[in-house]
């Protein structure tokens, strides 16, 4: 259970949320609906520009990227090949006697609807038997309500990506490596939302699916695959951990001679690096690595960025671990090979350099090189096989996988660092927020709240204000102001109250910079003609600029 | 039916979106899903850009808007609210023989599915009586398939800006005249999704419902209500057709006097703009004013802005007037009032400036002001009555919501420009689509295609092209110009293939502009060091720039 304090904080966020405009419960006149939330006007903001930073360090700043957009709702066979289907479920116990459904690993936490002095485990109701429970929130598409028209509204964004690769492939001249970014909605019926908006069921994610060469590919072409301990030093560490203690740096570039290790502590570093970017220091962020028995078979490794939430609870040894931002797995060739053998439709790649090099590799190589491609093949296909599927099909699959290597063909493996944008837009609040109580001179105490969000994202990027509402002259250059900046960037103009308190009005809505318009900028003092005072949110230090660089040295520090 | 050139015209279309990844069928390696269609890389880059035009445009550039981002799934209760539950329905007809389910009002367009000979309405198949089918999307939250738990997702993204009114006039610092924008997913089960994307069953919208005060408030306040020859003049020609003879001008500044007919032309003024401001001119625009017959019952008046795509048909004297890009409808304060109804939660605003001047005004000023209100409350009560109220309850109701003037008290009215945005990329891509058929020396023939976009709207920005990619100082200059242009615009960095085909490519993409480093950019001519050609995309006119002012020569062009 949280403790006291956390929760308070927790309440203050959301308390903060709603009085300014962040989120608001969904449908909240109707009494709202659980595990949906809205954006309202500073949120929309703030989240818009995570979304477009999160794009712009993706896709745009790449030559290795392509972008998708697709819907939510796509052939349902699409959740067949990946599983969904058949297992993204909680186990759910139903209760003959009082009707209720319960997550079976919850019944002896939660309360009785009829007796709610005893838990569900403990009440005499008659329960049935566990049974899987599908989270995918499900539909019909169609005039007809029959199962051919059943349609599943997305529980993640990759798999669209995996189901148009080949398209991305063709239309975008990218090659391996390279990825597909992609940012949307997706769904999930979860059983307990829960912890404002970390847990909802409606919820939008970016993820990025980077498609690389497999490990016995790379090895063809460039002789050895680099180890980490080549690339990033410090191999004694893990992956993250060793994230954590290093200095921040500029991105690595990335090497023909990269396996997926290399790959996958890559986009690690590479994510660690955009949340720097938008203030989350990596002391508020934690690393999870997964063991071998959380990952999923196809798995190689999956590494959790967490971010220390007020309801983030202690471990063992007291500390905060964290709950998860993101996680970047690595996902080997799983996805690509579910939707071929699904679809039955080719999904692997051609490379003209692998064949080149293969038919140059010593016969002992090959022999080597094959053999590891035919294990990992039969590997998978073994785990993933079909009821009817004999161990000889199987086998005579694998190996016309591993015979096409000599004939440059192979299906890619995937790195997909995948991210949460409501957490993260929620990390962000509770890491900006912070507060002050002061005692004025007549005793009266008083406490104001500051969003302290770095500047790439504030909703609000810059208040301009005139001193004086009624003088028209600094009404008129102050409005000159705003539209000499609007163009640029998102500009509140307020005209109301004291200055101190739109300064204040600002500081809560987490304005870096608030601009006075003045009798000096018409003039009063000659040498200040034209300049008008800049503060800072945080320390509330105030500078003279002039108007004519101030588009610039906004937009050096906002971007 | 759609003549033979316009259905090439469009298969032209469909097939370059393919083919360079703008637009995929949804799911294609499963077979597609009917209804359903992807961005590609430069599908979703042009979708980005139009989003974000309209955000800009309709809310950061103004100090009269706010944003907002609401969930898909919202309360069931908004959906009976707004009249969707009840009546957003098509009229159904079922076939008891082949099981078919068909439009009521297409049965004599439409094969029978057994004998495709005859039409459903000549077939022999038992029918049922039409019954409306729902176009609402229909799911089930929580862990229970019940009644309580039908969700719906939405069919407009309207509502949720109704329904949030109060959240965001509290939070934003807004007052009545003050409009909330959003942009979002909605989804509508259509019978016959067709025409490509324009009519698809998932589609963005983006919408912006703007509050303003009723004409008996302005009027009280101002003395008078300005109209619309008194705003713009030419008050013989109606809305839009006025729009579509006037030059383009710079936005007339909103006043107090406005009541809803300025408003609402004013809107329909702005939309026009914006769509020139983005390379679709007033002659490719239609207008189509709605019909009383047409207008619901509570709209005063909606135009319907039109675009005249390929499919669009001729009407009775060979027109083509185009279809529908954007509604801008006056709604009156019909939604607002439907949810105060529903929710029982107040939905008015309470306003100083009205009160104030309420009680200067003559008593007979007043009588006549309180009769008009109470007659258009009445109005709106008596149409939207449930089955147990009367008529004396309905004058009990008008009667308070009048007397609520003198307080300073009332309903904001609302004028909704509510754009489809598939619709307008769909209407970018055939407005930009030019192809020109050139024979070489050789006598070959050869097609190519230029997509002209607006540089504002354009996937691609810029085009940056070593001459050689086999010297290395070439490519590095190249490449040190990409990284000064990547983070303020999309840039494409392309070394592989003759510039004449790199050019094409580009032309193809819809890229405005073309760098190439050559020899003379290291300084080959002493004079043209660090300068680079720029081509222009639809004319292949060259110029010499300096590298030191290509980002501001760009982004004035750009943006």
């Amino acid at each position: 259970m949280a403790e006291p304090k956390e929760n308070l904080q927790m309440e203050k966020i959301v308390s903060l949320c709603k009085r300014r405009g962040f989120v608001f419960q969904s449908s909240e006149i109707y009494g709202g609906i659980n595990g949906f939330w809205d954006y309202g006007p500073l949120g929309a903001e703030l989240k818009r520009n995570v979304k477009e930073l999160w794009w712009h360090t993706m896709t745009r700043q790449r030559d290795d990227v392509a972008g998708l957009e697709a819907t939510i709702i796509m052939s349902p066979k699409i959740w067949e090949a990946s599983g969904h289907v058949a297992t993204f479920s909680d186990p759910m116990i139903d209760c003959k006697t009082c009707k209720g459904r319960f997550r079976a690993d919850q019944i002896s936490e939660i309360s009785c609807p009829q007796k709610p002095s005893k838990t569900v485990s403990e009440c005499s109701g008659e329960k049935t038997e566990a049974r899987p429970f599908n989270l995918m929130l499900q539909t019909y598409v169609g005039p007809i309500q029959s199962d051919e028209n059943i349609a599943y509204l997305r529980p993640e964004t990759a798999q669209a990506i995996f189901a148009q690769f080949k398209n991305v492939l063709e239309t975008s001249r990218q090659k391996v490596p390279f990825g597909i970014a992609q940012v949307g909605k997706a769904f999930r019926n979860e059983v307990t939302p829960r912890n404002f908006t970390f847990r909802s069921r409606e919820f939008e994610q970016m993820e990025l699916e980077f498609f690389i060469k497999p490990d016995e590919v790379v090895e063809a072409i460039c002789g050895k695959v680099a180890s980490a301990a080549d690339v990033f030093g410090r191999a004694d560490l893990p992956v993250g951990q060793d994230a954590q203690q290093r200095v921040p740096t500029t991105a690595i570039e990335p090497q023909p001679n990269w396996g997926w290790e290399v790959w996958h502590k890559y986009w690690v570093e590479e994510r660690v690096r955009f949340y720097e970017g938008i203030g989350l220091s990596r002391e508020t962020l934690g690393f999870h690595h997964q063991t071998p028995a959380e990952l999923a078979h196809y798995a190689r490794a999956c590494t959790d960025i967490l971010f220390k939430f007020p309801f983030s609870k202690k471990d063992a040894d007291g500390n905060v671990t964290g709950d998860e931002l993101e996680g970047i797995a690595a996902r080997s060739d799983f996805d690509l090979s579910q939707h071929q053998r699904f679809s039955g439709k080719p999904m692997g790649v051609f490379d003209d350099e692998l064949r080149a090099a293969w038919a140059k590799l010593p016969k002992e190589k090959q022999d080597d090189l094959w053999k590891r491609y035919y294990d990992n093949r039969k590997n998978y296909l073994t785990k993933s096989a079909k009821p009817d599927e004999t161990a000889e099909q199987i086998q005579k699959q694998a190996t016309e996988d591993a015979n096409g290597l000599a004939k440059g063909q192979y299906i890619p493996h995937v790195i997909e660092p995948s991210a949460g944008v409501d957490r993260l837009i929620l990390a962000l609040i509770a890491n900006a927020y912070s507060e002050i109580t002061e005692t004025d001179d007549k005793g009266k105490t008083e406490t104001r709240v500051t969003m302290k969000f770095h500047p790439r994202v504030a909703p609000i990027k810059v208040g301009v204000l005139p001193l004086l509402k009624n003088k028209p002259e600094l009404v008129k250059k102050a409005q000159e102001v705003r539209d000499l900046l609007r163009p640029w960037m998102n500009v509140f103009y307020d005209e109301a109250g004291s200055i101190g308190r739109r300064y204040a009005r600002q500081d809560e809505a987490g304005t870096p910079f608030c601009l006075t318009i003045d009798f000096d900028t018409l003039g009063e003092k000659p040498e200040l003609l034209d300049t008008v005072t800049i503060r800072y949110r945080d320390d509330g230090r105030q500078e003279r600029l002039k108007i004519s660089e101030l588009r610039d040295w906004l937009l050096a520090r906002i971007r």
